[in-house]
């Protein structure tokens, strides 16, 4: 199974320049994949204001413009995406995430732990952590989602992997660097892959400036960097996996560190 | 308030042998420190290939001759040890890890988690993570502990964490180095110092050949190493530390990474 990030530079508050920008990406000949990670609100850019300039970027799932991009897309390629969305539902404005089948269907995720200012902007994630069976070539696969500062809570990824996820994508939007450090420990904990979709860039406005520290990352279950990025690099990464080395929790011959778990001695 | 490790290498199954060598070690003169954390199974070393071998070395927590010589000289130093013991209680034995205080009293931490063939040896660990406040001229510190494989388990360090723990002690006998990465991520998630205090050598029975690899480490909230031993060393290292660091949990203005946190989203 081919999986990958996409890294890039979003255009703050233009959906459609971001969408045209992506379109290219994605449709390269030269990128065969059959999922693929996107960075964080990828229709529109991090660094809000203003209520106003959110509303003017989010958009209803699944019918908004950036979803059906994604769904054409994927629909043509006959593969997945996972990609960070500024999400609109009636009045509420949530930091989600999609899953665009080749079928058209579109599963959402919305941000559980919402980072600094976004409090202001987006309401609390009320999905939880969900799995998802995505059927190809590859044959079946269980995935999860999580966003951005959802990793600095090792429940998260926990709740994926007890769920069953083989490959958590988590599209970020980071600003420190510590995740793509931590992220080894992710695997390593759930003896699962991990695709970290970083963006790159600065974005500024009158109070603060933020620069986006890139290095998007794949990790394998035994913690291996399967790939990289460069901290400024606008790229596609793609590498090949076996899915199945995720259900393997063994780590002794005595010890399956699912099995080994005692939630009785946990505080929770 | 001076925390540090104690890194060495244990002669299998000579309780005697190891006492002399640790007593050297931890009454020298150059040694200044509040609260000191030695290696798993300190009195016993490891690679055991019988329940007798394992009787030779186990002892009873609090009257055995390694807890009497730990609890002489934190008397002595008015000091703090963390160890991992070979515990014997009546028919069971126990990977156990002590806290003894200067005034003598000794607290038990039994090992949660079993790692490999430990679970040939040893009773599952029936304490739970506790947390114990210890005090000094450095103020009032609390302190948890768990040991080695505990590490691979979030569920460890977080409910110590939760509990109120400032430095988790980890006593180790590591025979790979995912831990001292991840270790940067136990740190980060919690906010708290830890003390992983790994031995060096080789042991070999009949049927296996173990290499254990230092690199004792002294992590603090923000993920910093504070201190790092080598592969080989025979040391004890020490740092300075500010407790109250570990109270800090705002990692933004408006993120509390406790009070952040939303269970009822986690699966357990």
């Amino acid at each position: 199974m081919k999986i990958g990030f996409l890294q890039f530079n979003p255009v703050f508050n233009e959906p459609e320049a971001n969408m045209k920008k992506l379109r290219k990406m994605i449709t390269a000949e030269s990128s065969e994949y059959d999922l693929l990670v996107l960075p964080e609100l990828s229709n529109s850019g991090y660094l809000f204001s203003s209520i106003e300039e959110v509303k003017n970027s989010a958009e209803e799932i699944p019918v908004g413009p950036f979803c059906t991009m994604l769904a054409e897309i994927a629909a043509q390629k006959e593969v997945y995406f996972v990609s960070g969305v500024c999400e609109k539902d009636g009045k509420d404005i949530y930091n989600s995430s999609i899953l665009v089948q080749p079928d058209g269907f579109i599963h959402t995720y919305r941000k559980t732990h919402l980072f600094n200012e976004e409090k202001k902007w987006f309401s609390p994630g009320n999905t939880g952590f969900e799995v998802y069976i995505i059927s190809g070539k590859f044959g079946e696969v269980k995935i999860g989602m999580m966003i951005c500062f959802d990793w600095i809570f090792p429940e998260s990824a926990r709740t994926l992997a007890l769920k069953g996820s083989q490959i958590i994508c988590h599209p970020s939007n980071l600003v420190l660097s510590y995740c793509q450090s931590a992220m080894f420990t992710r695997a390593v904990e759930n003896r699962v892959f991990t695709i970290t979709a970083n963006r790159t860039g600065k974005e500024r406005n009158s109070e603060n400036e933020l620069t986006f520290t890139g290095e998007s990352i794949i990790v394998d279950p035994k913690g291996n960097y399967l790939a990289r990025a460069g901290k400024d690099d606008e790229c596609i990464a793609i590498t090949e996996i076996d899915p199945e080395h995720a259900n393997d929790k063994d780590v002794t011959p005595l010890n399956n560190i699912f099995e080994d778990r005692r939630p009785e001695m946990y505080n929770d």
